[in-house]
């Protein structure tokens, strides 16, 4: 299977770090043997048919060098060429997310879908503003598109409602989709300390971003709510569709006077057919989503099993990396079996 | 997909409840139309060609009557003749389990196999006495073998651990696998009630069981830390390999006294290529297995995906419906595949 990584920050080199540590295990589980023919960075690419050597790529990189750097690289190669030009099976797009326009990842994945190529994306961007456009395209293509690392990081939430739990109708979806956010509200039940104070902690750990926005106004949360109601109930939800409330609101008089009645402060997102929800909730302790720290939950509420959750880490890149070989390999299955 | 149900008790009338629920969805779905061409419970077989009946045979039954009162039906036909005299694609075998000697199920299993028919079972019995025999039994009569429902529930924790995180070395599995001792340690630790007045409530409650010691003494969670250490690690794990350790010594004073300080009892089962054992842990608080009341919950411990734990109803006909269905689309899927 020849692959094509489009993005090579955090995403890229853990999935590159993966592929180096699995390649002998891809091999002797699943006959699947894997050669990366070409990568790109925003400052060009590293191409090279019979294998572009990862380890040396990620010492030029961790070196402080470029992409480009990499013998024989080539500075200022757009990313459309690369994905046009390198005969591929599987192109990764994992470029930045950009949540009003979709692009660089949108005009990306257009293109290797329409050159034939599977896409595997960890891009919430492309999702949240084409993703009835895409599988369509994708359809269209006949090609195969994945994006379980998109949601929930390492938990692979859309292939077991899709999947797994095929027998049943799925009804609801609720989920803790937001690692900071969890992170900071259990910080703040446990301690009582103010929100702020606890922001400025989460930032200088590296778990909030400088600009936090996105992850405390909750709307990180509502693209991810889009791409489980697209993929898992059907719907042709946008960003706009979800009713929005983030965390700076929250007080630790809120959250210690849930844990005293047995409850937990959590900002959860919601997906049923009549409504797009983000806001923080009371969920009781015991519960699935009472999950603290950074990690992540969603809940499915079905007419067979009720309810079934899956917890795991939303983010860091080995654990996205779990998600982008496990779509891999479900593509190796499911084109092998044709 | 012609279908045998051989047990009629509350799972095998949950299936046909389910099957009559579901045969339209089944059919736009997934292109599966099933049709269930016999039944069998302990007093005989009723059998047809043409489809069961499966709305009156519920009546029947409901009405206090047995599966061999459906019109036709014969007396003491043993499930094995059932078994390989009846055309079938699949034999779903749900009779009651029996840890000592698997049966009736292991035979049930080992003919259909023989006979050609994929097996589809809830019965730990078979499993935990002749796991690797019946799996090698699959692959040479070139069956598929689906046995979802016999740990969890509904939750679907093997094909989870096989299929949707294949890009992972699974390294340990930990579980609160009994609903009814997760019941009697959730109410316990609420409201500080010793162990055998909760007993006696859970067993007018129908929760527990007349002889609870199955359940109590944690063997029920032994045989299902059996089945995932076989099924997911690869292990050849036998019930006398697990060391047990049930909850009848668990005081409300340890409960509180973990709750007081962040920490909830719960009865943990434990598989790792090292060590297999049942017995209570305390577990934090927002940590996924320390779910309440009847939930099961399961953790997989991976290299690239850290933890991911999943949790859902482990008992129940409805939620054992939905994984022996789920099993069933999931055949379906890949022999058409073939």
């Amino acid at each position: 299977m020849r692959l094509v990584l489009i993005g090579f920050g955090n995403l890229g080199r853990g999935l590159a770090r993966a592929l180096l540590d699995k390649g002998r295990a891809l091999h002797s589980s699943y006959g699947l043997r894997t050669k990366v023919v070409a990568v790109v960075d925003e400052y060009g690419a590293a191409v090279d048919d019979g294998g572009v050597n990862l380890r040396r790529l990620l010492q030029i990189v961790e070196g402080g060098g470029q992409v480009p750097d990499y013998p024989g690289g080539k500075r200022e190669k757009p990313a459309v060429e690369v994905i046009e030009e390198v005969e591929a099976d599987v192109v990764f797009e994992l470029t930045p997310t950009n949540i009003e326009t979709g692009e660089p990842g949108l005009t990306h994945i257009q293109r290797a879908m329409r050159a034939g190529r599977h896409v595997i994306t960890s891009n919430k961007g492309p999702l949240v503003v084409a993703f009835s456009e895409l599988e369509r395209l994708a359809e269209e293509s006949e090609v195969e598109f994945r994006y379980s690392a998109s949601v929930g990081g390492a938990i692979p939430v859309i292939d077991l409602a899709k999947n797994l739990l095929a027998g049943n109708e799925i009804r609801a979806i609720r989920g803790v989709l937001n690692g900071t956010t969890n992170y900071i509200l259990t910080r703040m039940s446990k301690e009582g300390v103010p929100f702020d104070v606890v922001l400025r902690e989460a930032q200088e750990l590296g778990i909030a971003e400088k600009d936090p926005t996105l992850d405390v106004d909750g709307i990180d949360a509502a693209c991810k709510v889009v791409i489980l109601a697209n993929a898992i109930l059907g719907m042709d939800a946008k960003l706009a569709d979800v009713k929005v409330t983030g965390i700076r609101n929250v007080t630790p008089e809120v959250t210690k006077l849930a844990r005293e009645t047995g409850y937990t402060v959590k900002l959860v997102g919601v997906a049923k057919p009549d409504l797009l929800e983000v806001a923080p909730k009371l969920v009781p302790l015991g519960h699935p989503l009472a999950v603290g720290g950074t990690l992540n939950a969603v809940t499915l509420e079905m007419d067979l099993a009720r309810e079934i959750s899956i917890t795991g880490f939303g983010a860091g890149p080995r654990e996205t990396a779990s998600a982008l070989i496990g779509d891999m390999i479900s593509i190796h299955r499911s084109v092998g079996a044709r």
